[in-house]
């Protein structure tokens, strides 16, 4: 396995996570998988989605950029498979609009079903109309060069979190999780689990009961020091 | 009355606001409001709808948590009473996902019609499915624990505005404003007035009247020190 | 010509770019004539839109403003002429929401195309019907006072990028780009040019051939030292 | 008592703090003397010294001050008394260098202690060679004009905290915090006390006694979950 | 001249300021300067300089840089001539580290004075033992690459202001401030000015002469509508 | 070993670098680590030293801890070894003050070397007067509870970079990297040949010699594009 943040490699052969898991945890969606695999593997919320309500996940193909620099975006299409998730992580901050509506076309081309991005991406309103999904950091016209190269499929840190290549990404008007590729089916069925149980104090709660009865918290709450007072 | 900011109290009987006084103010809006009341009460504008075209008023059931920690809006649920709006502060700077859809079903079933938080939520698209108004900091998949209690209706400061229990909150796309209770009725007056006044500005504009002569500036400008040259 | 950002000066009569390039420069868009005209010229990306959709271009009408003070947006409106767009330029960072429904109204009498401010702006739901366009910094119900002068139509930085009045500004969903008045044809010519050349690669990557290929990148890529494993 | 945030009003008589309490208080720290008080009253992190080392307790004189206009400085000066710390909240989010070398002098004169401000201040070099302690948002050479009111001794929210004119205001490297005035002499007492507990721990964690042991956390760690492994 | 951003153009003569003007305007410094030129030059105030307590002035090289890239900071060496200062500015926001202790030793042993960047720099700890004067947005020991070209001595926006080559830079711990060349001996006789007028006031408050008696302050703020009350 | 941001476990035994190999690193700085290594393992430039001037190296114990909640910094301390660097990660952004003097003088009592914390401390004087080394994103007076568990010695991410424990942590007035443990050695003999490639070079650079014929730039920066006017 490549290392991480390595620079100037380019890694062919990536193991993917298993397509049912991949998909059971679209539907769980992003805050729900984050609790069922333990409260981790969130990405910071400053990624944002370029248009609202897209939901999705796939296997991750990252990329390691340089700033103002979008050669191995390029580089990336080619090791794109069908279900993948291209993750992008910069070597410094940087904002510039690395992907666009030509990009977005060739990775849609390749099977590639969504974009998370650590710097910025152009186009919107096209990416918007294509229904691409798209995660960044920014919107900014600003193009890039092609002279400096940086890496794909090394494990990199995407907007606070560790990817490696294969993990399944997870991601919808809530933000991005990561879940590493071993536990994908594991953590879809805790997600599953989590939301049946969910279902019914949703309709406890909608006809009035409330949570501090519904999970018992009176007598911690009074443990823990609260008073009330009229 | 208790104290600013202090931690481990619940305050059960807080009095609420004139109920047509609230909803006069729905009606003229945040800007308006402002205005009307000598332009003092603005939250800080990084507090931002979830989804946009939601305009409401009510009054204000305080809340302090602490970060990372949604004990207290549980507590709240109860003391929530029909046409209150919830008010969250925390004690530190903190953008973790505190409300999500259960709680806004619970919310929802007491009859509190909004939600400004100085935290993130989550279940951002829920939200905008069942119409339930939030202004928050941050959209933020990442859950919270149950450990340590703050405070309910206490007097807090929100996105760097001072909230007391009872205080008219109105919220919409400009953002957030506190009417204090008292002066519910007179501040509803000043910005009706300040709306009719406007309405006939609006025609003589649309008409192609200058501002400058509408609002008699061109003396005072000179004054002022302003020199056109060609 | 007045100087750059000197304060107490109205300049009444300003060269305009020639209609045609205006508008083929708004047909092209920001992503594309900021690429045509070599890469410069680009406002920064944190001026977003306040309603998405919008795309326009006009002859730059400067404001320089003091903070918390919209009073040169009401001198600004006399000077507008149709096709015309408003760039709002202040001394200092400020937030305040120094444009709403009102001057919205008398702008587009005035025949103004949009404004682009680097401070807040009010009334956003309004301006969103009213389908007025507007890039600016932030949404603020805080207004303002009019009590100090500053200039109008002077050079200006706003956003971070230097705008001479009559310059041609051109916005839309991915930013705001300026062009010298008299490079706007040139600049038109070469957007057209560019937007010709992509259509055929758009093509040929939804057909799924490689932007590697397509741009003959693999053996610069190996010069420049990306080594691929599997 | 005039209102929170009321603009238009200077209180001229304001009762201060207990003397010996606020040198007390100033002794004690601001980390010390916030847990002191039950963990409330800090202002928010982005106040920093404009010069290390300065640790000042005084009775607060609050100013509520317009955006780019430092008028109401002025206008405070004349309310100054030997031991106050004037205070300075702003309408709006602003950098601009509202107090320099001149007011520095002014105020020195009148017997201020120290100036906390939700703005900007210049002359950076002149205050620490004055020795005259400046807890500021920014260091910003942009002067102020003198056209708009604000308000002096009416309540404040500086920095996201509440100030009401004459609560004891303490500052340090740490940052800021601020007592009620009628508390001063209880809080000093808790800090004292709190002071004198945490001597012999200093002594005893020296010695490389470990905390989880002094504090008796091995039990309460392994039931809240954590797990030794090798 | 070279066109306002321009890329690929290095610019071999520039007239710069007179000398003795630069020397008056560095003693008057930043604040003063931007005062006695009408409030007009400032660079935004995210500049600071590494280390504190310098203050100095010169001509502007200006140098356009790629994110990421420092390759024009080594064209810029050799039109470097002695009294100069070297303005940097990037085509996008970038913090990486574009200048360190070997460019620093170039740099001096040119003659050059300074350097202000709006990006970051590096051996902050060497550049404070060399005393060789640094104003920059970050300190980030990341290094760039040498491959793509921007510009030396085009016009360039620095933090916000228009900076031409040549025109005067007056830097020191309040920030950084542009005088046009040819206006540089007019602004140093206004700041010599201003600095005389204010000696004598500095002595008054100093005595304790309040401001608002000394600048006349009473009746303007009665009629701007302060009232005061016990 | 066990999984990145695991919670909820304390790993005792962790291999730690060769000791020889990490103080070569510290001689050799952050800067030159940095390109030593490939230009990987910064964390971003947002973490800064408490105090000016320390450099130091030492092997990581990692921390995971949660927002407003230190107690697992005091688990920390029983892990802690001579020579280790003790790095501090949490679930989500935060700026508390977790670290103060007294933790400090447990964590020296322990033989640790220094803090790395993307968080915040205070006593930020008591610290510098101590002389511990600390880098922290903020500095806060606020304290934490000691409520909900963490982890130490899991991998993290800290300030954007993955850390294992055991590796070697650099850190002085330009910043953190970190250096995989197996290859600290490697890294070392990298460095210190590139110190000595750049001493000839500081030697002909202040002598003025120009560096874009050191290092032989003129004819790439010609292919490049770049073009000498008058």
């Amino acid at each position: 396995m490549s290392e991480f943040g390595k620079l100037g490699v380019a890694v062919r052969n990536v193991a993917r996570a298993d397509a049912g898991a991949v998909d059971r945890l679209a539907r769980a969606g992003v805050a729900t998988v984050h609790e069922a695999q333990g409260r981790v593997g969130l990405m910071k919320p400053y990624l944002r989605p370029v248009w609202p309500g897209a939901a999705v996940a796939g296997s991750a193909v990252t990329v390691l950029a340089q700033p103002g620099d979008n050669w191995m975006l390029h580089v990336a299409a080619e090791l794109l498979q069908p279900g993948d998730v291209c993750v992008v992580a910069v070597t410094t901050d940087n904002d510039d609009g690395m992907f666009g509506d030509l990009l977005a076309t060739s990775y849609r081309a390749r099977g590639c079903r969504a974009l998370v991005i650590d710097a910025g991406v152009r186009d919107a309103r096209v990416l918007a109309e294509m229904k691409f999904p798209v995660w960044s950091k920014a919107i900014h016209a600003k193009g890039t060069v092609k002279a400096t190269v940086g890496s794909v499929n090394v494990p990199v840190v995407c907007a606070g979190m560790l990817v490696h290549p294969g993990d399944v990404v997870v991601a919808d008007d809530d933000g991005v999780v990561v879940v590493a590729r071993e536990r994908a089916s594991a953590v879809a069925d805790a997600a599953e689990a989590r939301e049946k149980n969910e279902e019914g104090k949703r309709a406890r709660l909608a006809a009035g009961e409330l949570g501090i009865d519904l999970y018992g918290m009176r007598e911690p709450l009074a443990k823990a020091g609260l008073k009330y007072v009229d």
